[in-house]
């Protein structure tokens, strides 16, 4: 009986993960090719396509089934499984139907103002909505908090980063805060004594970026027998493992950051398509979470593309694309442009080092708007101090400020760290595959990916959801997160010590 | 308590709209863009909407709902959704779950076999899988006549036609073959009086052909804000009302066949796009049937786009875009071009006189296979006994014969008449239109389709699904379907008759 009620949520959970699928695709559509006037009917059918996925999950035999089901007879991966499936229903069942619904409009009516405040500058013209948002957030957090056995914070992290925990983030997050100050410091000024940056010099055809863009996913490994490259206003990987979609745009002005997205999106493409084919659909066989995620990105953007090793790759073959710009191109000045370190206002835009600041900062901020230690009205007086302190930066607007991101506005509280627990997570990956793989650089700098690839693929990708992201470190890499491998690389790369 | 009943009619059918517009948009994507790869998991995602909308429409609850709605304090439109919920639910219920499953599963077989057989002409290769098919075609046939109070073969008609019925539809293609070979005879003779037709020289690039495609598509009054123009291997019209997508495909050596085939699609488009938009997604907003879809697309093409009128509108169009072609741009040589009669083997290929000869076969020997008067190994010699009888044309290979449409081997019967009853349809709405209308050929040389698509909006559209196809024909045209007018349209084109 008991293998039964397991093999029964198989099949429920099996018709979920389609669902999603199908959810995965109407969304790369609305972003890369769905014309404006659809966006009322896509609505409606990603809505109902939810909403029935709602209804299989938290639905009576859900439950009886759950409860029934025991991990006598199962395998690893099945007993696996069956956990992931009751942290999913765990936080599906925390909240009510009417609250989600509630929450919902909530998010849509305060992202909506936010798009009109932000430009602006001005806070106060969204702070009503965004105080129903944050207190919508702390009441589903308090539900999450008791149904999970969690803290109210560690509970919104949970459904991005199964298993994060701000008992094992905050001592990185508040010793990188110490380091980075004399670091960025020193950064600045090791800097000032290279030679200056030469630009390249465009404009560069929309066509060819986007030859370019596929030359270099066919070097990384991308399968394009299983995937695409469209163009979105924001870039992102979605699809599905077996038909992955990655976006870029393209300025006409400049190919860089175009290229260097694509490569980005590479990273997460990779890690859906090594996701294992045979729990394909189930809970296990899904993506860990959002900085494991990020790591996988980040390790083909920062830690590999960004090398000396593979700006050496990369400079005869942007000569042989863009004619002209041989200066710009040497390796030499290829690694300085591609690690050009700035402290500037704004996150998106932050180079690898000082990244982190913008990250700790919001972690810092939403813990205590969850807690309920600040008050939503003193928001922009502790950022500008927050930058201050971490960064050494005035702000003197929200827009650079407070409004800058999106993830408040719509809801995503406990979403931040994840961004730099994946860039932590991205320099330990490479430390142990160099490590393991001694030739991974050389490759690398011959366009070759597959060792890299191949020590991911085992080490990270197959092992889908069947670990925690901190068990998944720990069996890569010998040993827990530890951020001082990121401060070293940082080291290395920043100020060339061996 | 009825009106209680209806609502939750309309929710439970709302719901299944909706899981058929996703449907609609993963088809079209896997058609447009998707990778190869894809095809396995797309396939899933499919199957499980599918299966989902089956669900909701054969569940007890349905039945029961459907059983104590009651027409009274419904309106017209009401009735006529309830009406068309029944219609459905008789088709879906009609068939156990494990037979559509064995019944799916036989017609992806030998739809497959039937790809390796065609280009050799091997009919015997494919014949069992056919009668396997055939053999389940006959059950379903004599399952829904049981439940809809129909003939079999009627039964079968009734899916893609509703209201189609072979008591109405003999006599007219009986005329048909009785008229045509004569007729036939005269137009090759008064084709072969006129001026030689100058065929365009190209290379035609695709880019070209693609912005040409848009120029007529926005002609005619395509919205792109609500649709999209693709490429696909088989050109069609997909995607939702709200959202339209249609696909064409390109040929450097010539541009007229996509050009027409973007027009056709087109056709179908403003059908779609016309649907009324207060009962999106309820059975009664949705486009008729096939037949009046191909009335659509035909009016487009055929009454509007193939005309003297248009030629004149499309000739300095032409003149523009591809240089060098200025003998074969005259309206003249556009009309005589796009107008050519030749009797052929291939249906597809066909033109308007000769088209409905190669239905007509179809539709004779489907029924004769449907009502168990033609075996299965006959099926060749018959046909190619009809081919000479019809259009004189004796045919040496199935690859040109009874192999070459994929209809009947992925167990589609009753569908070929759609094709020639929208042939008619269209030349009896494109009479009643320019009756109504006067300007409208004018206007179509301005290259203005306002007035004709005015028309088709209101006597068409926007009657979606509240009535038959006989009565919208009857209310659009003041009669019933007379193929006297089709042949009237063709005298007049042909032999210049007035």
């Amino acid at each position: 009986m008991t293998s039964n009620a397991y093999a029964r949520l198989e099949k429920r959970f099996h018709r979920m993960g389609t669902l999603s699928e199908a959810a995965g695709m109407l969304h790369w559509d609305m972003a890369a090719v769905m014309p404006e006037g659809g966006h009322e009917s896509r609505a409606e059918q990603l809505a109902t396509l939810n909403v029935i996925s709602h209804e299989l999950l938290t639905a009576a035999e859900t439950a009886d089934l759950l409860a029934e089901a025991q991990d006598h007879g199962l395998d690893d991966w099945q007993r696996a499984n069956l956990k992931e499936m009751r942290r999913v229903h765990g936080h599906a069942t925390a909240l009510t139907p009417d609250f989600v619904e509630a929450s919902t409009k909530a998010r849509a009516a305060c992202e909506k103002t936010w798009r009109e405040a932000r430009p602006k500058g001005d806070f106060k013209l969204v702070l009503p909505q965004l105080q129903t948002v944050l207190d919508l957030t702390r009441e589903a957090a308090a539900a999450k908090s008791a149904k999970l056995g969690l803290s109210p914070y560690d509970a919104l992290m949970d459904e991005f980063e199964p298993g994060a925990r701000a008992a094992d983030i905050t001592p990185i997050f508040d010793d990188y805060a110490a380091f980075l100050p004399e670091f960025l410091g020193r950064v600045l000024e090791h800097q000032k004594r290279q030679p200056a940056i030469v630009e390249p010099k465009g404009p560069f055809s929309i066509e060819t970026q986007k030859k370019l863009g596929e030359k270099l996913m066919g070097v990384i490994g991308f399968d394009f027998n299983h995937g695409r490259l469209d163009t979105s206003l924001h870039p992102f990987c979605g699809g599905t493992p077996d038909d992955v979609r990655i976006t870029t745009r393209y300025n006409e002005a400049q190919f860089a950051d175009a290229m260097m997205g694509v490569v980005h999106e590479t990273g997460h493409a990779m890690y859906e398509r090594g996701l294992p084919a045979s729990w394909r659909r189930q809970p296990v066989g899904q993506a860990r979470g959002m900085a494991l995620h990020e790591s996988q990105s980040l390790i083909i953007e920062m830690q590999a593309a960004r090398s000396p090793a593979f700006c050496r790759f990369l400079s005869p073959l942007l000569n042989a694309t863009y004619a002209g710009n041989e200066a710009a191109f040497t390796p030499e000045n290829l690694a300085r442009f591609y690690t050009r370190v700035e402290p500037g206002f704004i996150r998106v835009s932050a180079d690898e080092v000082t990244y982190p600041a913008h990250v700790i900062l919001r972690y810092r901020l939403e813990q205590a708007l969850i807690g309920g230690d600040l008050k939503l009205v003193d928001l922009p007086g502790a950022w500008n101090e927050g930058m201050q302190q971490l960064l050494g930066l005035t702000v003197t607007n929200d827009r650079e400020g407070c409004l800058q991101d999106i993830h408040w506005f719509d809801g995503a509280f406990g979403y931040f760290p994840c961004y730099s627990l994946g860039a932590m997570t991205a320099a330990q990956f490479f430390a142990a595959a160099t490590a393991a793989e001694p030739g991974i650089p050389a490759a690398i700098e011959q366009g070759d990916f597959r060792p890299l690839i191949g020590w991911l693929r085992t080490h990270v990708h197959a092992r889908a959801s069947s670990l925690s992201s901190p068990d998944i470190i720990k069996a890569a890499t010998g040993r827990p997160l530890d951020a001082g491998i990121f401060r070293q690389h940082l080291a290395r790369r920043y100020l060339g010590t061996a």
